[in-house]
């Protein structure tokens, strides 16, 4: 995964810091890979960025146009299985944060 | 590293998400730790969570009490340093995001 391009404000961030448990790993990587798909096609969906360590924590952030849109995602019926199954299965912890972009800043190195 | 314990808002949220270059990992690692140590002694720091996944792409969300702290912490002596290796030696490219956190929930698995 590589940093996004510039996004527009003003965006909001969703948070998602998460804990592994040694579960399912291929379910897992299925579902991950259809939510990423499926948020990419919902309303509002600006981008997503998402890294993992070999400790199992993780952290996703999505950004998106407003807090309607989120709202929305959060509610998609496919959606709402997979955090049915994250609760279940999937995570140790969860936390999820809905937060307001104020400021953003980005830098690319030089290329040889 | 796991879930933060919950935050009483307000609070902000720094988004830092960065492409390592394959240099200088252990002068990186050590200066990152140094860096995590520091900013756990600003006044205002809250709490962070950090992860790096095998392609290099990475995200540290740090969280601090308001706009003012942040602004210190990014302007601290020891910090400024450690930016300029970012840029010059540690990173291809990041992004640093300051949120303010609107909403946040967590979910933590019963013990069997």
């Amino acid at each position: 995964m590589s940093n996004l391009p510039a996004l527009k404000r003003p965006y909001y961030a969703v948070i998602f810091s998460s804990c592994r448990t040694s579960q399912g790993q291929q379910d897992y990587e299925k579902m991950a890979q259809r939510m990423e798909t499926l948020a990419q096609a919902q309303p509002g969906f600006l981008g997503i960025e998402s890294s993992r360590g070999s400790d199992g924590f993780g952290i996703t952030v999505s950004y998106w146009e407003d807090l309607e849109k989120i709202k929305s995602w959060k509610a998609h019926s496919e959606h709402l299985i997979a955090q049915e199954f994250g609760r279940s299965q999937w995570y140790e912890s969860f936390t999820t944060r809905i937060c307001k972009v104020e400021r953003d800043y980005d830098f690319e190195a030089l290329s040889d």
